[in-house]
């Protein structure tokens, strides 16, 4: 099955209400925004990711024969619904955030604008593909933030939820400044800077340790990263000291050697005395194993004597935070503003905007969370990406994300930066008339329920 | 991208360690096994998931032109392996523990015996595959335990990570005895009962709260779930009252109402006197927001009157444990028993069985990890499923499956079917045959190492 832009990767709830407006000719003109509702506690911030993928879903969404048929023979369609997914296309309108931007707390990473039908349909995997990358992107940019100077590689394919979580967690992460991924794929498709050299089973199907690394050097000699931590770390890096002057007539030059296992810092200091000992300073140490950004922070903390770091579980699951509360929800219908009120999940009505505020030295300040009609208080985050279905403007090219998401996370506060959870947060404000809009949504409805 | 029989679905240092063993003609018989090193502490056992992928992956495997043209012109692959990699298919054996079985740490899942290159390169993926498809069947299987005769529904695919996890997420909560799911793609591909109705955003979309009910009762009669909570829970459900005996005199019976938000014990029980009251008994209470295995035992032993829950994304992310620390390791390579002593993460040497063995009332008791050459002591858990690339059996029903489930979760000790974490440990022996050979592995890997 191939799912990235496939029309049934939706909730049949979707389905069931399309085919109410089907049959009774419900398709007025939709906005809908996706937001997050509140901050995991251990998230300052979050950073936007996950457009590009929604775009591309957009365009292409359509329903083939096979999808039909089935609906149909499953019982899951009428025959108005079945005429109408037939011809159904996107045509509406895609207002967001770019990807790379730090956003928070209740501000919209997008607005879709399109006839009922369309906008209700997509619901589902708008909120799959926008959550899933922000999150991955969030959790990344923090790891960036605990080793800024360091080699960072992703590494989380075997533990990311499937297949697409894979692909994309190394998109999200290379957006927030990692190096690259080990994700074969994810080079593939994205061009993704692709990192790897050996796992355990490489050196325990040698004879010995050393003929593993010997005939690793002789056929990659490129790319000679020693993994010295799959029977004793130490007497490993005695090993890659023997080998050093043997593989060097040769020509050829150990990059560096990987630890994966037990106290890193202990074994990094101790390894680096081995290198800098026999005479391979210029060997770097690499290390891997439930690494998370706290950790980095740790072990930089002590000064251990490490080069890189590859990531796995902890960045591609967001092991700590592994969802964010969020929705995309109806704002207005046929020109009427809408609002939701149920109880911990009310939602601000109408088209909405966020303005960002700087300070002289271009630190972000504050937000200011208005209508799209009113007048531009600062700089609006939200930009038109699609308009009658048709884009407004090329792909934007990943390593151009890449350079904003760098450049915004040293525009974040100092208190934002931080990593430890703290009650901090930043300050969003609800602008008057958008309050004011609320209210007004409210008594309409108090009148209605009354009525 | 159509991700599920990717052979670039796997790490790059996979490759990377072909490439050395094509270069050097490594290939020898290799045998690794999937297990869990340890479980999370809020599990007590595991519900393996996800073989039926692996084997449909390893059936398939092959590189596409296109994918050897990126690799050679990429870099990330020499002539040698190219001209690998273009006849390589999966001919090797797959010995499995059958979807549905629990299983508990250091159990071998799967078995993999095939040339080292085909046995290495599949690693990424079958982790992929069964670490994800396990967590959330095991996940499932507690919110079964904890509601076991409700109707269970998986919500979850919005904030799964990315569409395989929903759509496998679905397959593995059914599996684990869940009635159903809301994704329509696992109803296509896997013939799971879908379930699903209306939004808030379709109550918002009408001019009241009661012309919706209305609107989709006519258009959706046989499906009339009726949401109550969008503007407030009680004055929704006598909305229901209200409307009730007009639908009826059209012969339309509503089935149930769904609970969203808010405190949903005090709220179903409302709803229930509110709809006794109207004459309306017969119409269940079904209700979603923010639920788990927790939520659902704690609802029910407050005697709840709720007949039906929806869970979603601490289902779908197993939010309270959203990875499993699980490896796949070479056990054995060219007849020699191989084990990995890395600190923390050393295992069990050789091709290995699970016996399992059951008190007089087959009730589960303790189990046996042993080589696979010793007799058996009890139940043999691994069985043959792929021989010589090909399957020696066919897909196993996905109904099959969700029966041995069922029973097996019968099966299991009081304590492991707590949901609570506590100290209890289902026991697994370790025999005395696969005791020595770990001990003659670690006296040969000492020998060379000295040498």
């Amino acid at each position: 099955m191939s799912l990235d832009c496939d029309p049934l990767l939706t909730d049949l709830y979707q389905l069931t209400m399309l085919d109410v407006y089907a049959q009774s000719g419900m398709n007025e003109l939709a906005v809908f925004e996706f937001f997050v509702r509140r901050l995991p506690p251990q998230r300052q911030f979050l950073i936007a990711a996950g457009l590009e993928q929604v775009l591309q879903y957009l365009e292409t969404l359509r329903f083939s024969a096979a999808d039909l048929d089935w609906l149909a023979q499953s019982g899951h369609g009428s025959p108005a619904l079945i005429d109408q997914l037939q011809t159904l296309r996107f045509t509406g309108s895609v207002h967001a955030v770019p990807e790379g931007t730090p956003v928070f707390a209740q501000e919209p990473l997008i607005r879709i604008t399109a006839p009922l039908m369309q906008a209700q349909l997509v619901e589902s995997r708008i909120i799959n593909l926008l959550q899933f990358q922000t999150l991955i992107a969030s959790k990344a940019a923090r790891c960036v933030l605990a080793a800024p100077d360091k080699l960072l590689v992703d590494f989380g394919l075997r533990r990311a939820h499937g297949a697409e979580a894979g692909v994309l967690a190394a998109r999200a992460c290379y957006l927030a400044g990692f190096s690259g991924t080990a994700t074969v794929r994810a080079g593939f498709e994205y061009g993704i800077p692709l990192f790897g050299t050996m796992a355990h089973s490489f050196i325990q199907a040698h004879p010995s340790e050393i003929d593993a690394f010997e005939n690793f050097a002789r056929h990659q000699p490129q790319n000679v990263i020693l993994l010295i931590d799959t029977y004793d770390t130490e007497a490993g890096a005695a090993k890659v000291v023997e080998v050093a002057p043997k593989l060097k007539d040769q020509g050829i030059q150990i990059k560096a050697v990987r630890l994966d296992s037990g106290n890193l810092a202990a074994h990094a200091r101790q390894v680096r005395a081995i290198l800098d000992g026999g005479g391979l300073s210029e060997v770097g140490i690499f290390c891997s194993g439930g690494l998370d950004e706290n950790a980095l922070q740790a072990l930089l903390s002590q000064a251990a004597p490490i080069d890189g770091f590859g990531l796995g579980t902890s960045l591609d699951t967001s092991s700590d935070a592994p969802y964010l509360d969020c929705a995309y929800k109806l704002q207005e219908y046929a020109g009427q503003p809408q609002r939701k009120r149920s109880e911990g999940k009310a939602n601000w009505p109408g088209r909405k905007q966020v303005d960002r505020h700087y300070t002289p030295e271009g630190q972000l300040a504050y937000d200011i969370l208005r209508l799209d009609q009113d007048p531009w208080t600062g700089t609006p985050l939200l930009q038109l990406y699609m308009d009658q279905g048709q884009r407004t403007q090329p792909p934007e090219p990943l390593q151009q994300v890449r350079r904003r998401t760098v450049q915004e996370l040293q525009r974040l506060p100092a208190a934002a930066r931080c990593l430890e959870a703290h009650p901090w947060r930043y300050r969003v404000e609800i602008s008057d008339s958008l309050q004011r809009l609320a209210q007004e949504v409210d008594q309409a409805l108090d009148r209605q329920n009354e009525a």
